[in-house]
């Protein structure tokens, strides 16, 4: 997809910049001056229109029309609302998607209506890799229900063959947020079904960066964060997605009142909403939502495959930059070598690798990184440039050839990025 | 406690707000003109303070400094520090409280909590008039847990006597959400013990408006919202209270990745954090939650005393208001006659409940209404002033007098006030 002759030069990816259609994207974000921002797939950044419209809901809204703001600025609707809009962008239908909680909590309802609608079985399949709340509150859920259901893990390359009549769900990363593997999405969610079981994704690490067409893989059940590459905000809430032949009978076993069918009318009894409503549950963050549906607007201007092609490419540069600039430094690729089997990031792995990320962190080359030696570089179309690639790899190769992540002030603290 | 001569005139009820010491605080808000609200037990209405924090939060934390701000800004403390300042609130030690998800998802948390920490027992003990979601998230533990809690609810005068050694956890509301009917937390949290039973207060209709003294009261478990008393926006987060001596062994049934260990070790097995720190659960709402965190400074100038003494007093002329205008006009009292049984809300009456309530919002003073035909006044000390209430009971006696609510714009639809 990246053709460029070898060796690639600093002239030839400007001129990658100025062939990106894309590029007038990046003005919508306030981005800080002088720093190259590859952290996007762990906290993606403040778009001025999401900066407008909280001011404009703290002042306008909650300020001055209090209360009544749950009906005149559609507060009330604001989580099915912004659901809707999410449902474009992981190719689900507008009624199969709602704003509720964080990840971790629709994980647990997900995976309590998932163990429901298959009853007889009794296995979780997931993977270790699994980022770790995915795992955890299947592990509470399990203490929790009687019979226990048991959570089953293999690694990837066994997902497939570990199917039997046991298994009620496989739960797994679209996108494995260590390394960026991205699993086959189709592939695996038409398995599980031959096996009868249900497949729930956790589409944190993708939606946002790639077209993930759900219905079109007759997806069962999704969960994911808004705060990574669809912007929304430093712990914005996150979304539910059951498909819309499984509404009727999957129900949440967290029955907070704005999941109840008639939440004012004060009902002693609990009666679930009708289709996906049912999956909120308390009272929505109004603050944290504005700032998620002003941040999806950006999305309205483009399409998701220009992003996955730019996405893509932004890798490829980075690693045969890495390649060409970095080699026998020590690092070794993370990543799949192949940009279609990667999610929007690129992992290295180094023995060093905190220091060196701290180094570059301090010449304003932010990525993150993970335990024990990885160093994450997120890929977020939207507003980087193809010369971040350039210089972020630049600034690697001099970390590693004059070793100035040895220096003591790069030694290990607890962080956490 | 409110002494005035009969019978009540304006100048005597400005007079009142002229010894009102809390008055100084009314510029801490910032409330729209002409507008009376009395619906600050609802949504409590925005302070300056939190307006600019929330527009520091975006503009300099979340925009400039990016992921960095977990550790720069103390994102990742911030559940715990503002945790610690509701503790002051309500009554507990600073390590006994911490801001997590909604007062739904806590509720759920605490009563599976609750009945771990009592094994061998089976009822939830509870009253009909609980606000809803106290009661849904009961009855969806119920269905998820085997065997089977009981969910018994009986009324409040019968709560004392319906304990028994098969009450595991009594779930209640310190101040009625519909009547300000305010239990004696610590008479019930007394005969609770007794009975072997543990007690969950949920203080969502009390915090912030009165002293609670959890510790003194010997309390084990409370929940609450922080929007209503405590003015931290719509939908902001909750908090959760566990008494240090069940701590150890109180568990959440969300294990979600914030109430780990060491979240970012990223390990596969969960291990709860020691003490409050593992209710926590999913990425906390930032800008929601930096949003109380501002609300909560204007408590550290007024002793809860004071407004508790404020809020008796706007109460009881506010009924004493109605009783000498507006009688024989079918208007009854809906909360307790003594104010010390009341929350901080008078609520009364009326078979045209909805449509006067409505008459009474055109004219721009803000209650709320909840079914079948209680008009609720919220009393809130931190802002209100005296001539609020008289001018509240003006509008009421007009309205009556002259039957406004009659006209065919106040008919019923539905509605979230």
């Amino acid at each position: 997809m990246l053709e460029l002759s070898s060796p690639i030069t600093r002239e030839a990816v400007v001129a990658l910049d100025r062939g990106d259609a894309l590029s007038p994207l990046r003005h919508h974000f306030d981005l800080p001056q002088g720093l190259l921002y590859f952290d996007g797939n762990s906290l993606g950044p403040l778009l001025h229109a999401s900066r407008q419209r909280v001011a404009e809901t703290l002042q306008q809204h909650w300020g001055q029309d209090l209360i009544q703001s749950w009906n005149r600025h559609g507060w009330i609707d604001l989580p099915r609302r912004v659901g809707a809009r999410v449902a474009r962008l992981i190719g689900a239908e507008p009624d199969e998607v709602v704003i509720a909680d964080s990840t971790s909590i629709n994980l647990f309802k997900l995976l309590a209506a998932a163990l429901d609608l298959r009853p007889g079985r009794s296995v979780i399949l997931s993977q270790p890799s699994q980022f770790p709340t995915d795992l955890y509150m299947a592990q509470g859920l399990a203490e929790l229900r009687q019979p226990q259901p048991q959570l089953r893990l293999v690694e990837s390359d066994n997902l497939i063959s570990a199917l039997d009549s046991d298994v009620a769900v496989v739960s797994l990363s679209h996108v494995d947020f260590k390394t960026g593997e991205r699993a086959d999405l189709r592939r695996i969610t038409r398995a599980a079904h031959q096996h009868g079981a249900l497949v729930l994704w956790d589409l944190s690490h993708s939606a946002g960066a790639m077209e993930i067409g759900l219905s079109r893989a007759e997806a069962d059940l999704a969960v994911g964060c808004t705060y990574k590459f669809l912007n929304g905000g430093p712990g914005s809430p996150a979304y539910v997605y059951v498909a819309r032949r499984h509404q009727e009978r999957a129900q949440s076993p967290l029955w907070g009142w704005f999941g109840h069918r008639d939440p004012f009318a004060f009902d002693t009894h609990y009666m679930p909403a009708p289709g996906i409503d049912r999956f909120q549950c308390g009272t929505p963050p109004i603050l944290s939502l504005v700032a998620v549906d002003a941040a999806l607007d950006i999305f309205d201007q483009v399409e998701l495959a220009q992003l996955r092609q730019k996405s893509m490419m932004l890798g490829e540069l980075l690693v045969a930059l890495v390649e060409q600039q970095c080699s026998g430094r020590g690092l070794t690729l993370a990543s799949p070598r192949d940009s279609k089997s990667r999610g929007s990031q690129v992992s290295l792995r180094h023995s060093a690798g905190y220091q060196i990320m701290q180094a570059l962190i301090e010449r304003g080359i932010v990525g993150d990184f993970r335990a024990p030696d990885v160093l994450r570089f997120g890929l977020t179309p939207l507003y980087q440039r193809f010369l971040d690639v350039w210089e972020a790899v630049e600034a690697l190769r001099d970390i590693l050839e004059n070793r100035v992540w040895d220096h003591p002030r790069f030694q290990r603290r607890g962080v956490v990025t």
